[in-house]
């Protein structure tokens, strides 16, 4: 029995050296990120057995994702494939006003035929929870209509349900993110939601306790976190609302903190913390993240403790 | 006026480490590479004055590939895209028994759709030499057509023609490269090929002598270059042969010697080199570049002098 | 059930960079390495399912070890602890003259406590096969100790063993060696041996089928196995011998060569492979493993068999 | 016909790793830069035709420094030498209070004997701009006199002149700069010129309209720009004064940012751009530039404007 | 005849590269550390003539540590030894809240049993001034004896002594620590003490000049400087009282900080700066310190001197 | 009392990465070198007391140097000057037909005006051997007297001195330099010329026999010593020859091949050796080099005596 299963793509993340552009670089350094992957990853750090769904080429390249994500501890469930290829995507992370550009070279990803079917669908009905964020369906129809089929194993399996709305505005339009989501979010135990993706999405602006409860008002959700970046996030919780601020943090590589936050979260509700606790480990993962480098929140149960007890401070030693 | 203009795709080669696999490297090295970007670079390295035409996503890695290629002195006619990716190879690298091997992650490249409507064919008609290699009408039958406007604009204008068949099994079969390449070799004036492709495509045995002269009977070349990698190359023209030994190599990098060999011999073709003069040039280039990390022969003409002339060994301080 | 399961030391392996000394490198090259979980590796990226026992104390160094076995495929069946400290080794490989040596710091290790209490002894009793070298009942009395245990465990649950005796100089003396290892011999299934280690610790000289047939005689072992470096190897099998060479191989990392060897034989042999096949994908494993920095075979069985298979050569694109 | 051509020194830039001191240093990056062509460099990237005339050897290093710039987008039109050095810099960057440190290592350099009889002076005759530093005249009386020349005919052939004071206290003295400059200063179109410099070299002081007013009213130049690093910068132009804050920037490498800032102004100036929308460029190019690693502004036009547009925080995915 | 001499330890330190774990990194920088050689480094660099003593397995790891502190300028004068290892600790360094972790790994380090019977004695005899940190006496019984020993030899022959504090948690309690150092201290001329150590061993808490007087009281110090990191320094010297604030640094690598104090007072001291000088150049160096990678402060007296005099800001070219 | 002194100009070498060319390269390595701190580092490893005499600016640059050569035990006695520059030497190492190319930057370095008066000429007093190389007279006029005058303080202390004529090319015309070592060889006690050398410069050819015997008798050294690379060495002393061949090496990085031969020739002699024993050593000692980068022997005397005596084949654990 698994504790925490998820599905989705993960790609060969290509980054430029430190203040080089993708134009001059000379080398890059390898990653193997992916939202769902990323999730699952924090969690078995932080102690929870996990596995990941997806489907791979059976390459060099689909292998190099598929050790990436077995060294973190997760067992990679993948349908190994004879056609497509590995998402990949480059990154180049810039100060101010710069900023991180990331460029997806992710079309004709073999993850983007997966069907139900081929994929280790028992995973799902053996877990506590399945999770998947808002990639998934947005990368081609027969995903939608997969997520749909894995969410539906898990609610007749009475496996818990976690969707992440995560959108990416350079793989579909607000419209089409509404539209497929809309289909998918009724039955969503957990629902996570950034702020900003409310209002570009469903047009939910104002107080997060108010985004909150439409939310659960709408789909009947069993949490909401909405989630405002360095501002903190909350969550609506069985009619209480709880709160939580963001851990200061000096960041040395943003991407993949949505994801920490998540794994984080997921990790402390599988260990029977609260819906406030499983906050505070939640933000205490995604400051830790910010300080590695790569998508993946390589961070122990006790430094995440130590944060939330704000210890830490200076040098260990 | 332009003395050599090649057509073709130019990839991002990204390789890993000496000794490292790609299922488990960290990094990879990042360099740019194409069969007739490679010629063209050569060629500009030695001193003739190069072009290059291809299509290219107006992205930070299409400008990767137009900025690598200017480097080497070769101006990067590039008919700038909002669709299609830029292609990339994997390279590994390793001694034998594991040899060097290429995974190819080209599919839905931008120069796939590339007609000679929105290529700069008036370079083409304005070059001494165009070239192209049997890559390029490998990759799309769009790019087969193209391929054969573009060998048709330049017989008009009276730019003469090079092609190096240049067979690639991870592209195309056998049966399909001899079908496509037979209707484009009619009217080519100088054809390069390696000895074993003309076994495989055309069933081209025994004595290399016979095998050009075959490829001259069929095709009407006015030169016929036949290579043998380490065993030398034999070139027939205007009914004399001329046979030309490889010269002895420590090889770094293999990636390219072909190039490097063509951009070698047209070159010296193109400052009135005779025929053995320049299969004395392309030997040399061929086995400088095989001591030089990445796809292109960065050498000078001084340098090949040299090699030809059997001089450069020890250290020279 | 796992088909293969090892117990053992790995450390952590920093080699200077190539050409540099350790007395004045200012980087080193992080790998993890270990016969028992080199085997294992080899193992699983041959594809058969596997599992590794050790003990590593509940440090960032410790779950380094961890994750890089599991990266391979290895279940790391690890008893962590409070005590103890990873074992390293230090690398500095040097052409001839120099060569290649290895400066142990792995005193003190957290394995050398390890008891069989304390391990997961029921893997041992689940497997298909046990391996253990002779490098851990060098390294400590307990684990002399734990040794013997766990081939009693195996061989109470009818689980094969297998031992290679892997002699090392710098742990003990040949007195030291054969007096432990006569203990632990009686009733292992499988012996590997090296030619050279047979006449160090056990005075047998001569024709390798004569040292195959001692060891045979003394210890009843099912099957011997005399390895002779590149000078092939020899296995005596149910009174059949057969006779191996070793496959031509350029040398990027000699470390970990025989471990690959011994995945090679027990991958073959865990899918029905006959003692000739087996040996054949030992050597050739063996020659792979020569490719590749690490201690690891990162190899696939596609790649053993075309090595078996003599193709390979050139360049594949 | 080019739109801009510049004049002067490049050299090698030889940098310590982040953190690391020439002292002790066992390698270094390698980049090319010169007040020069990194104005060209910048301009070539925001889409103006640029060419940059000087004077190297001819060796491997005066190559890396041609192959740089026309890396870049810039034609090098160099005059070959076989005599002179390469200049070369060594930088080391550290946080405060360490500061950056440049030792320069330029003496002997080829460029310092360049005479207009030798350069490539029709293209300053067919650009429209042609802009030097007063880094050019500094190095050597003969070019203080080439440059005098130079700027002499881009007057008679209407190509109109820009001048960049950048004093460097480690070429010359005030004085010595001032009175060069002095002859050099009368009938250039557009001054550039740092606040701090106006005091050191002129005596100006007091509000920057009041120095540009004095500038223009001694040399009549036709705009007069004032630079005040971070506090902004402001242009006297036909009368009218434009005022310039400076963007905030995260600063990964500060070197090239004034030639990065004039750079920025001239592409713009050159596309038909008002004085105020060049500053506005001016000033986000060097905001930029100041997060890239080298001495030029790798930029696209497309940045520059997000830049001006306040647009580009965050994650762009 | 020397002017400072030191004995204790020092590490090889492994550091995980910038942003990376220790779980996953691939490759270590390396570098030597330890109080004792970084305070002799710091003076050498600054002018002083030093010598540190300790003891070194000879092996190339032994040698690598002596190699270090050699290139520094200080003379090892280290007794080899054919048993006990070299001591190493690996360094992760991320941004807040994950902080910096230093994993020790030094337990049965060669020095550990240095005896005052090996050690180079005569220098200590020789020397102006003795340093020693409270980190050696915390290695083990034989090296509080030692330090004793050697504390004792200075003092019979009027060398002057130093001692800092400088509690390490890793190694030892409060308790033991106060009273091995309880042991030392009487005819300590100068004591070097952290405010928050003094309170952790002594309970000594309140204005830090109270902390001063009370350890001058209690043990006759000739001068008690106490530092209180970014809070700056205080010294109690003659009666007088003087404090010198922090200057203000950006940090690259914390690691040092208080042993290129230590280093930057006694060079001053030693060529006859006053206290409140010396202070300063203390101060100078340990912000110049932080901005360098590795244990040791490689500063020139003049780089010194400047951040004492504030100049420095800005490129220097 | 020093063991060998040396004196000659020290450089920064830096060399592009394995397989990249200066022209492309985009960082260098950096290591310091020169034949007369080469010889005298081989000597400190190998366990001689030496220092190296020298001129070199008052810079980063010129403290890396002394940095560098202090490390390696040998004691910089440097006069530090504030004008001139440090010499510079660029590297790329290619394999065969690309081969080894040097090109020096050291026009106007500072040891160019080294005298006599400025040198720590009592170094040269105290040493048993004084060691110069034909590089030193070559580099200006000012040093050709220099070098005289500091053998001229040789012999009258009855200093040992030795010679080593490496011929440079790029440095001055063989007329030049057969005129100025003509008069620098009368009263030289060890001349060291490869076999080249003395056929470029002084027209020996034939029997190397016959070349030592015609310097012997023309110039009345006490030692003559004629290298030939690869082939070996030999010796004339006492009217005896000795012969010593060459030991296989695989070559990494042969520069400083044959200052690691004089090195470990002079090592020996200075600690009694007979000429056969060193050069037994001298032939190790130079094998050993060129596995090694760097221009430095870092080794150990027991690693000289293990090649001596033909061990160390294999992994050494």
């Amino acid at each position: 029995m698994t504790d925490l299963v998820t599905f989705g793509e993960s790609m060969l993340r290509l980054a430029a050296p430190d203040g080089d552009r993708l134009q001059t670089a000379d080398s890059l350094a390898l990653h193997v990120g992916g939202a769902e992957s990323n999730v699952a990853a924090a969690g078995a750090h932080l102690g929870v057995d996990t596995a990941w769904l997806s489907k791979l080429p059976d390459s060099p390249l689909g292998r190099r994702v598929a050790t990436d994500v077995r060294s973190h501890g997760v067992d990679p469930a993948v349908a190994w494939s004879d056609d497509g290829r590995v998402g990949t995507y480059y990154l180049e992370d810039g100060g101010e006003p710069r900023g991180t550009n990331v460029v997806y070279d992710r079309e004709g990803a073999a993850v983007r035929t997966a069907t139900a079917d081929e994929l280790a669908v028992e995973r799902v009905r053996d877990a506590d929870v399945f999770y998947v964020s808002g990639i998934t369906p947005a990368l081609s129809g027969t995903l939608a209509e997969t997520t749909a089929d894995l969410l539906a194993v898990a609610r007749d399996a009475d496996t818990r349900t976690v969707l992440d709305v995560n959108y990416r505005a350079k793989l579909w339009s607000p419209e089409q993110a509404r539209e497929t989501l809309t289909q998918l979010l009724p039955g969503v135990d957990v629902l996570v939601v950034a702020r900003r993706d409310a209002e570009t999405l469903f047009d939910l602006t104002g107080d997060p306790t108010k985004v909150a409860t439409e939310f659960r008002n709408e789909f009947d959700h069993d949490t909401v976190v909405v989630t405002r970046g360095e501002h903190g996030a909350l969550a609506l919780h069985e009619g209480s609302v709880h709160e939580q601020e963001s851990f200061p943090t000096e960041t040395h590589d943003a991407v993949g903190t949505g994801d920490a936050f998540v794994g984080g979260f997921l990790a402390r509700r599988l260990r029977d913390g609260s819906v406030p606790e499983s906050l505070e480990w939640a933000a205490a993962t995604a400051a830790l993240k910010r300080t590695i480098a790569g998508d993946v929140a390589v961070v122990t149960p006790e430094e995440v403790r130590a944060v939330v007890a704000d210890e830490g401070d200076g040098i260990s030693r």
